[in-house]
């Protein structure tokens, strides 16, 4: 684990949600990314050395959407930065929590990432992610 | 807004959540302190720059308690450091941000802080805080 690499937030319209968050953090989005597999479009800030990540669904019925529906709009996930995700995601199913990804999955912004269940982690969807290195 | 400074998370019993982030984060908890004014005990951790900050009530009515009963336990705010409090809660007041309090309150960690209310900040409690200089 070597940090806090960025909070995931679930939206409902990223071109409501930008102009707030512009407003919010006296910043700009700087980047905006599809990841289909995950059928998200996700919008970025940068505060310090975490990123904000905004999470829009591209699917009514994507995990997104199902979470605005159960939840509402808000805090959907933490991602921590680690150095190799394979030893990390072995250490953490070690330790008793819950991998919903058996193997690291190609994530947003250049990133292999694997989450752990809620259920294991204190109701927090945390996820691990690993810089891909060229 | 300088960085996000930590993120707050609300547990039923940080003698359970202890040593769960202390395994998850592979790093101790630093420091624990009670905020009387909130009525709630915290637990620290350092990932990065960003803090890990475990909230526990002291009252079964406290602001926590009363969270954990509608949501359950998770993430409960992200905080965002600020230069000057004072000039930043005149700045959000005046975007269309609800401020929760009206001047800056004493919270944990040797900070002043003020929460904007979740309505007007897509569903997250938002906290800031600025370092009380000595």
């Amino acid at each position: 684990m070597i940090r806090t690499e960025h909070i995931g937030i679930a939206v409902k319209d990223l071109s409501l949600s930008i102009p707030l968050f512009e407003k919010l953090l006296a910043s700009p989005c700087y980047k905006k990314e599809t990841v289909e597999s995950e059928h998200v479009q996700t919008a970025f800030f940068k505060k310090g050395d975490t990123k904000i990540e905004l999470l829009e669904s591209l699917t009514p019925d994507g995990v997104i959407a199902k979470f605005i529906e159960k939840k509402g709009e808000g805090m959907h996930h933490i991602a921590f930065e680690v150095e190799d995700i394979e030893v990390e995601m072995k250490r953490m199913a070690e330790e008793g929590f819950q991998l919903l990804n058996q193997t690291p999955k190609k994530g947003a912004d250049n990133k292999l990432v694997c989450f752990l269940h809620p259920k294991t982690t204190n109701g927090i969807l945390i996820e691990l992610c690993q810089e891909i290195k060229p």
